[in-house]
């Protein structure tokens, strides 16, 4: 099989799936508009939301513990790449470097996605899990304020079907 | 300051403290009676649970990724310590070594209890945080079946004062 194309991707927020009461955290197209929606546990949208708000507790949560002994280590993670999407969940990987050994390690998404922000890591989403769809119902207009930006999501998140995209079973 | 006296432990199990709501994991002497309990979070809780009931998912958790990530590194925890108990809060450290290199992280005791499961690594608490009341506590007969296990348990956290010991703020 030829290398799946892989799209670099910046995390463009966290959302609760009112239905399911579920976290999603959105990537989207560091070059482009369009997103995907991944479900998550709440555990990892939590860690995934102290990084974005730069939160810091006085002592490392899991993901902080992870990323200093990564340090401690001398090692890096050149990026973490959601590459798949099977039975309707997504796979992912982290790609790790220590001099000249190389490491690849199968994680969850959000796992590697709290990792990467921690690394300040690039994050790749293989382009064959992107949907046409998802940019079809992006609005024309950029949200302007926190609330427009909320309210956007909201609607973008009740158009889609969680079918569609794959759910993370935690 | 003359290093602490430590004391290897097992995890003897975890239990919740119904009236807080918050769990607990109770570290025994390997050679003794003494406990100690240690109130975490919900998370690191269910982290430990999984792995003395060797509950393997299909996907690594948070804590298997880490382990994954230093058995691919060629890095073994050597041990974890419970060295502190500060304003109600215990303090932990990961002792990491990776051929010649020696690594001490700083972490909580809930994380670095669920890795050294993990990594199959000691568990070590200072003699000092370990109370004699405690022992006084343990009945002199011990529990047979998993009920009277689970009521000792019970009787046992009930007796004891959380601000003597220590709770994790999450």
């Amino acid at each position: 099989m030829a290398k799946a194309s892989m799209i670099e991707v910046k995390v463009w927020g966290l959302a609760l799936d009112e239905k399911n009461k579920v976290p999603v955290v959105i990537l989207q197209e560091a070059q482009g508009k369009r997103r995907l929606p991944i479900w998550i546990g709440t555990n990892e949208a939590s860690a995934i939301a102290m990084e974005m708000d730069e939160k810091r507790f006085q002592r490392p949560l899991t993901h902080d513990l992870m990323a200093m002994i990564l340090r401690g280590l001398k090692a890096v993670v050149t990026r973490v790449e959601v590459f798949d999407l099977r039975e309707n969940t997504f796979y992912a990987r982290i790609l790790v470097e220590r001099g000249a050994e190389i490491l690849t390690v199968d994680a969850r998404p959000s796992d590697s996605i709290a990792l990467a922000l921690r690394m300040r890591s690039p994050i790749y989403v293989a382009s064959h899990l992107f949907s046409e769809d998802m940019e079809a119902s992006l609005p024309e207009k950029a949200p302007q304020t926190e609330e427009e930006k909320a309210e956007e999501l909201r609607r973008w998140l009740e158009d889609l079907n969680p079918k569609d995209f794959g759910k993370f079973q935690p």
